[in-house]
């Protein structure tokens, strides 16, 4: 089959590589519908080193199962399903606690064991709990935004939702999201959800605020730093936000987060730190009784709920992507996120 | 009349001193019936610099109002009252949300111009906000546990009940409480009330863990550090803590909240922290979900339902008062607190 290799920064490749295949009697073998580009898979390809082997890429997919192995009873060939971008048994204590990237057997695709899901097949580990099934849809004949909404539903979206989720946004409160890439937005349409009455946006590319206005944001602050905290500020009356959903990842958007939120307020962070230390003492957040909470996203505890209001048309999360190519593309796909002329790009094999 | 002031580490003195007035119509002036020696004013008596005037001590009372401002409707002469340790209005957006200690219009006791509560009569501001009734008890009469009790509801339980309620502490849960002071004894008796399962107490001192396990500790770990850690992963059977309530303030006791916090669990912080940066990467918080919480506790939202479990006997927080002293002898209570002789001292003016 194809498959998308990275070799080193900025060395994308598709190649041919052999067809993956049961090992366990809980895997699945999917057929790819629809794979995606991440942009969490920039960190490697910014500075991933030399590698000979190569190594395989990808997390998002949605896909029909080929084959399954003798002890999968959830999934069966021919099911269109959603893979969540960690693989769960989903019957854990920490799975059932809702934490499913804690599952104390699961784990992460993109390794040369797990393999990459930006290919035309994948081995799907512990299927029962990491595929769930789109019920009623043909991916043959499926309008191709339903499919891309759908394919949020492995990452991106549900990332946006668990960010509001653990930030327990509430009907009427107001919220800061940080962050204008795909995550973010995902965080502005699952805060609108949820029930969020104010939704600030902070970020600096209209065609993707244009994009959060669309998802719920009532206001947009391109200002960073001390100047975005002054506008978010005046923009709440001096009080601060209810919940500040941090998409980015970096030192400066946490200090954002800590200067904007409101005493008694939650920040949620779903970008991944680029940090360890950070400020959390009387000054930043303890004084004011803010919180903070966020990590992976166990996207699987929300999938079904999901899918039930794409299918329903009530949230089209797959506007974020604004570019599909071929799966022999990827390279390309990559380029296009990295220099920010697509924010999020599909791969169709 | 007599109040309490430190002149500089170590250096507590009473005093002869004005009575304090009315300055506001929103004020009132109570008559002390207990005030008490918090571990927090343990800092200034380790570190305070040499100061010439010296410094009002004290944020803890029970006592009986003695006259109100023109604008005070809430409480009147003869009441009998409990102070929390802030004051606030009780009205303002953040009161209202539950945060009264960020109160708009609040502040602190203990500067020269709010005067310190370790006296024989204090001035409270926002007198509305800041004082609560209790009711059918008079305090000439009423038996000592029960004055005891009563004053714990100023700061210590209910900052302990603080820690629980922000790890939102649910039936069946595992807890552990970090700290055997008057705050992580406190914080355990409060865990209990929540219908935490198992209460696992960190603290080495026997006097004070056998306190903790008659509010509730069903273990106790000695250790500290890597060895306490992994003590409380034996006892959860390797899952963690679903609350950590951290009543320390120091790096190592935060060190150890999120080695023992399971994932999705929250690490509940009432123990001032002595730094401002702390991990909360992946490493740490961030790569297993768990959350942070706490700050400075708004026990005034708390109070009514306190007063009600110590009026019904439910509940005797005042086992954390060992000592109880004149307040003319209050440079001892001092030392027998910062000696560990005592676990909490109460004053009797």
């Amino acid at each position: 089959m194809r498959a998308t290799l990275m070799y080193g920064a900025g060395d994308v490749r598709i190649e041919t590589v052999p067809d993956p295949v049961l090992q366990q009697p809980t895997d699945a073998i999917v057929r790819v519908v629809r794979a995606c580009v991440c942009g969490s898979d920039l960190h490697p390809y910014h500075s991933m080193p030399g590698s000979a082997q190569g190594n395989p890429m990808g997390h998002e997919l949605i896909g029909v199962v080929e084959e399954t192995g003798s002890a999968v009873t959830n999934v069966r060939k021919g099911d269109f399903v959603i893979a969540p971008f960690a693989f769960s048994d989903n019957t854990c204590v920490f799975c059932r606690e809702g934490f499913q990237t804690s599952c104390v057997h699961g784990g992460w695709y993109g390794s040369p064991e797990t393999g990459g899901l930006q290919a035309e097949l994948a081995r799907i580990p512990l299927a029962d709990g990491s595929l769930v099934v789109v019920p009623d849809v043909d991916p043959a004949t499926a309008d191709e935004g339903l499919l891309n909404s759908l394919l949020t539903l492995s990452d991106v979206y549900l990332t946006g939702y668990h960010a509001a989720h653990m930030a327990q946004v509430q009907p009427g409160q107001i919220v800061t999201v940080i962050g204008d890439g795909a995550v973010g937005l995902s965080a502005v349409l699952a805060a609108k959800q949820l029930g969020a009455e104010r939704i600030i946006l902070m970020g600096r590319h209209a065609a993707r605020t244009d994009l959060g206005r669309e998802f719920g944001a009532t206001d947009v602050v391109a200002e960073r730093g001390a100047e975005g905290i002054s506008k978010v500020m005046d923009l709440t009356g001096g009080e601060g936000s209810h919940a500040v959903l941090e998409a980015v990842g970096h030192m400066p958007a946490y200090e954002q987060a800590y200067g904007v939120v409101r005493p008694g307020g939650i920040i949620s962070r779903v970008g991944v730190p680029q940090y360890e230390d950070a400020p959390v003492g009387f000054g930043s957040l303890f004084g004011k009784n803010a919180r903070l909470a966020g990590g992976p996203a166990p996207v699987r505890a929300y999938q079904e709920a999901a899918i039930t209001q794409v299918l329903a048309g009530e949230i089209n999360p797959g506007k974020v992507f604004d570019a599909t190519l071929p799966l022999e593309d990827v390279a390309e796909a990559y380029r296009l996120m990295d220099s920010r002329e697509s924010l999020k790009v599909a791969l169709r094999p």
